[in-house]
């Protein structure tokens, strides 16, 4: 039961749910480990996705879009890291729609039903000639333990496989929800920031899967940021496949309030894992902005906090500096009166109204060296509120990305 | 004379243009050193400023505002560092306000006609006794050659001071601007970024100076970002006395188009002496975009791109991560086809039209060791272009911003 909800979390990921096989080889694309991992449903799936709002997009989001528009069903995602198959022109299209066709051969599938993604370096070619021999050995290895090689098959920089399941009743179904991500860098807000699969045996039509998709991803992966830069590769697709043989999910029901509700448990918890593991990161920062006028006001100035390196470096280093986090709101864009924030740092107070200074360096010193902080912004505008996610900012951020390619 | 202009860079800043003293004193408010500054115009200057946009205001920026607003006219300014007077309410507005009365009263000039400025830590009360007196003895301490000493006093993190001074003629009259300016960390474009002095002895109408100064600002101190934090104090202040005895200076003329040049030039130098001076920084890099269908969206791009710690981090270790550019532009909000963009280092051309991979890994490297780098970026839709400054991403300014009040 989590957080009063009739929804349990329990161990699997993205072959939880019944029907969904999974497994994930070495390809040699640019590490030594497993590289490119394939999920499939065993009956084709209602299928939804999001993807980066990124102008600069990446050959397999043009290929997976024109996919989801040319049929509501996805029966298998094929995944490759270690390249993003991104400015990489014809020739990446053509390897992307390459990938897609020889899933569904191997598969014996139509080809419409295969989606593809890629995360990695941008502007190098996919290696085809080891890639395509790897998918089609893939498809007779799919089991239904697949799920926690899949998970590892998509990390690059990310320090551990990322997984998450849950489970909660639909009249007389059991129904299961699971998912894998990866992120790490370039990490920004503004839909699908990373790469996310979600699979599921509830039985929901395809339009409130992606209504469901879209309200669990605008609070959850589209509130985290590790470095603010939108990535050209971001998707997050969900498969629904039906085979809890629950009744239909139908919209305005208390089974559709329960189904966004575990959905978002899944998604945020994700979210959290991926901020988290931000390259170089040692603590989560959640940024708790209350007393909002709305909620996407309460989310701007969350977002500007959780995205402001002086906030990031400063909680790194354990220096209650909350006048950083008072700029950082006041470069929000968003309207409000200084004299009226409060700030807290878990439970403790830092500032209070009238810039009532409330800090107890000692106190704040160790609440900061916590691994897990909240800082709550009280705004005392209105009765909104929103979350953002986000990690502290190292020097070993900055070794990290000088030196990726190498 | 520079670029084809008749105008020469000579040495000095502040003080170089005639009637112009200043001083500088170390009152003890962080530092050992030199942190108050005062300059004084002998006769009473045009004024006009630009202020920070962010809601969080600090205390001299409310006043100073104020006093712009009640006189055209200004004959001091008075600038502290170690302590922003930031967040401070109503106490930091009375000290605000004494700092200047006390200027006014020790110069003998009337009171709206003193300006007053603060940076350093945000969320701490100034120590009023021991600022209000070094503002007293400094009112008979400021000579002709005092710029270099108030340029140093204004440092915060700054590893050098930053003056610029420059003369042009003007009808049978040499004109000068001179400037000095501090910078360092929370540096990002929307407005002044920092703290900016301006001073020159032309004659030249207050609104008309007001113009000249908004102009000169946004292709300046508008396109620069260290860490794209937008900070509570930051202005930038222009006084103009008339010494040089021109005849004044008329709007659409010849005259005016040279004094804004020459402004430009100065403030354009400052802007990029911070951005190479930022935070931990061992390079300037410019970030050029041309080819756009506004300049506005160029800006946007040049932008995006100069915010983009990715792109930062990759330069810092000499990584030509070209495909971290073209994620930037992608996210910076412009539209425009990707398969148009090319990219250069300096004059090596990196990528090509339709995603043409003309790096050469050598070179690039060896471009990338260079202090100044120029990342010129084709977007091959328009013929407007805009230019921002940037520094890279560097561990010690982790390191610097995760201890900076400690």
């Amino acid at each position: 039961m989590i957080q009063n909800m009739p929804i349990d979390e329990c161990p699997g990921g993205i072959t939880s749910p019944q029907g969904f096989l999974a497994g994930a080889r070495g390809c040699r694309i640019r590490r030594l480990t497993k590289d490119v991992a394939m999920i499939v449903s065993e009956v084709p799936a209602a299928a939804a996705a999001v993807f980066t709002q990124n102008k600069t997009q990446a050959a397999p989001i043009t290929v997976s879009k024109s996919q989801l528009k040319k049929s509501p069903y996805c029966s298998a995602v094929i995944v490759n890291s270690g390249n993003a198959n991104a400015c990489t022109g014809e020739r990446g299209l053509n390897d992307a729609w390459e990938m897609v066709r020889t899933t569904a051969t191997a598969l014996g599938i139509p080809e419409d039903q295969v989606v593809v993604s890629s995360t990695g370096v941008i502007g190098q070619y996919l290696p085809m000639e080891r890639i395509l021999p790897c998918i089609a050995a893939l498809a007779s290895e799919v089991t239904r333990d697949g799920g926690r090689d899949a998970a590892q098959a998509i990390m690059t920089t990310d320090t551990y496989a990322k997984e998450v399941a849950v489970t909660f009743s639909l009249g007389n179904s059991v129904v299961t929800i699971g998912a894998m991500a990866k992120g790490s860098g370039m990490i920004a807000p503004n839909m699908a920031t990373m790469l996310g699969f979600v699979t599921t045996d509830a039985a929901i039509s395809q339009p409130l899967l992606a209504k469901a998709l879209h309200t669990a991803n605008a609070k959850s992966f589209n509130r985290i940021t590790v470095d603010g830069d939108m990535s050209t590769n971001d998707m997050v697709i969900i498969l629904a496949n039906g085979l809890a043989k629950n009744a239909p999910i139908a919209e305005h029901t208390e089974e559709y309030t329960l189904f966004v509700a575990a959905l978002e448990y899944v998604l945020i918890k994700l979210a959290k894992m991926i901020a988290r593991d931000g390259e170089g990161a040692t603590k989560l920062i959640e940024i708790n902005v209350i007393g909002g006028t709305t909620e996407d006001e309460a989310a701007r100035v969350a977002g500007a906090v959780a995205n402001s390196n002086l906030v990031k470096t400063a909680i790194h280093g354990r220096d209650a500096n909350w006048g950083r986090i008072m700029a950082a709101v006041g470069y929000s864009g968003v309207d409000f009166d200084p004299e009226q924030v409060e700030i807290f740092f878990n439970d403790l107070p830092i500032l209070g109204k009238n810039y009532a200074i409330l800090l107890d360096e000692e106190k704040a010193t160790q609440v900061l060296g916590e691994e897990n902080i909240v800082i709550t912004i009280h705004l005392n505008q209105g009765s909104w509120g929103a979350r953002f996610w986000t990690c502290d900012l190292s020097k070993e951020y900055v070794h990290i990305n000088a030196s990726y390619r190498s």
